[in-house]
């Protein structure tokens, strides 16, 4: 596919970003425990997006590099803090950070990597106004997402309908890419109009791909995604399809069994997965992702013809059909 | 005592606009759970030390307010998560953050108070040059603070020299009472020359602070101190005078003893103080407090005449004297 050449190829330079600026430190475990998750891999799509918004709005993709960057790092900080709230112990196929190093160093370096993405953006080559706009705009989007990662715990106790979900998703997720689609577009001398455009692009591309995140979590083939298949069922995570299918299932005990149950045998969590797809809640939820989708790409129509623009409509497009 | 009394004047108006700057936020929990600590008391040093470095280099208080109420809340978060990472139970007298609400709860409190602090500061109706220095730095400090903390955790385990401990102070503890001035500065416009005075000063009374600090947690009182006489011992600290009285002590295993030893009864932590007593360990870590924090005044020396100049004077004073 040739959206995945391209996003490879920006992969490349952020990865190299990452690794330059995450150089400043003087406790070697720290710094260690810092660069662990950030340079493990990962598909870089919201530095890719942020990146890419810059361009098209007529910036340069270097000036915007740091802030790329930081969303990447501030993206790992949420990840190893998360992996501790949720007693994970395996990302990208990877120990945890908790779980290679301990979980008071896991605790600050993701405390470290925040505060090293506000040093980072503070240091942009932007004009003073905007330097202000991106790290009001981010710190909130922080705050934010801990209150999207707060519903997420709290929705392991008790049953959420469609639009608490969704409005979960916002925050935890598509928030980030929001901000990254925004922040890019600042960073490109954009007008408010644009600016506005691309943050909701953002944002509803971020919600189909959580969606879409959602249903490889079920189908997706494990090796390939790297997560455990069923472990959200596992963990009580009442996803869009899960919703849809405590509502239509005709056995709603064989998906009740496995839910929030941490010793569901693989046996049990292949019937429920099967009884989820038998009243097509896969389906649904993969329509609705869609309808996101395309609604993201309609705010792109705003922008001037580039590549970089044929780039952000076919990440939107890879966002509800990628494998991993 | 006076100062006491001009430090209760300056707290009255920090907790009221920690209140007020505290109210953002859609998830309840998450709210309260950032709430909790940073409006459970503290003696808002680190604030009174901002707003009067302000007034003192010309500024208005009114405009450092965010900033004061950013470092506090800042420093809620760090001791948020470290009561986690050192699976402290109490603090101020109350439950620890996470033993109100739980681990996940209490690490996401600290994460979203930390990106409060950014919003907070730049929302700051200073110029937009000014706040880009305040970002910098601020976030510096916070990866810093990390740092120190890491260093603190590491020499449980070790035995670090009297050298190491001062730089491991200076990170964790000192270098927010130098954010705290300097920031005050640069805020109140100050000049370089005087901007970097007030780092000085506040960097040494810093130093100070905490060298006191681990005096009060062996010899203070323990209701008025708030913490367990002792507990530094159980955990292991090598503190500056733990350091001293390993080198001078005639019977060195009844500290030894105690070290690290969770389960230490407290007859013999009254004994093992009373061998570092008797070494005049306390006496030499007092003097060494004493001599950084007459560093520290000197370094006003810059600041024109003023009721603010003569408080931070006072405030150095307290620094060393105070029983809480």
């Amino acid at each position: 596919m040739i959206v995945e050449k391209e996003i490879y190829k920006y992969k490349k330079r952020i990865d190299e970003a990452i690794n330059k600026y995450l150089r400043e430190g003087e406790n070697h475990t720290l710094l260690d425990a810092m660069r662990y998750l950030p340079l493990s891999g990962g598909k870089r799509l919201r530095p890719c997006i942020a990146l890419a918004s810059t361009k098209a709005c007529g910036g340069k993709q270097q000036t915007a590099m740091p802030f790329a960057v930081s969303l990447e790092i501030i993206h790992s900080f949420t990840l190893i803090h998360d992996d501790i709230m949720d007693d994970d112990v395996l990302r990208r196929g990877i120990p945890t950070t908790h779980m290679k190093y301990d979980i008071p160093t896991a605790i600050n370096a993701g405390d470290a990597l925040m505060a090293r993405a506000f040093e980072i953006i503070s240091e942009m080559k932007i004009d003073d106004i905007t330097l202000r706009r991106i790290v009001h705009e981010t710190a909130k989007m922080i705050r934010m997402i801990g209150e999207g990662q707060q519903m997420d715990m709290e929705f392991e106790k008790r049953y959420p309908d469609e639009d608490e979900y969704i409005k979960m998703v916002e925050k935890k997720t598509a928030l980030m890419f929001k901000t990254a689609a925004w922040g890019g577009a600042v960073i490109g001398g954009a007008d408010r109009k644009i600016e506005k455009a691309m943050a909701e692009y953002g944002r509803l591309m971020g919600i189909g791909f959580q969606i879409w995140d959602d249903y490889l979590s079920l189908k997706g083939d494990e090796k390939t995604f790297g997560k455990e298949i069923g472990n959200d069922l596992k963990r009580g995570k009442k996803t869009l399809i899960v919703i849809h299918a405590l509502r239509n299932a005709n056995n709603k005990n064989v998906i009740m069994n496995v839910l929030g149950n941490k010793k569901a045998l693989k046996s049990e969590i292949i019937k429920a997965i099967n009884e989820i797809e038998n009243c097509d809640s896969l389906r649904y939820a993969s329509n609705i992702a869609s309808k996101y989708c395309s609604q993201a790409k309609k705010n792109l129509e705003v922008l001037r013809p580039s590549k970089e623009k044929d780039f952000l409509i076919s990440l939107v497009d890879y966002m509800i059909t990628r494998v991993k």
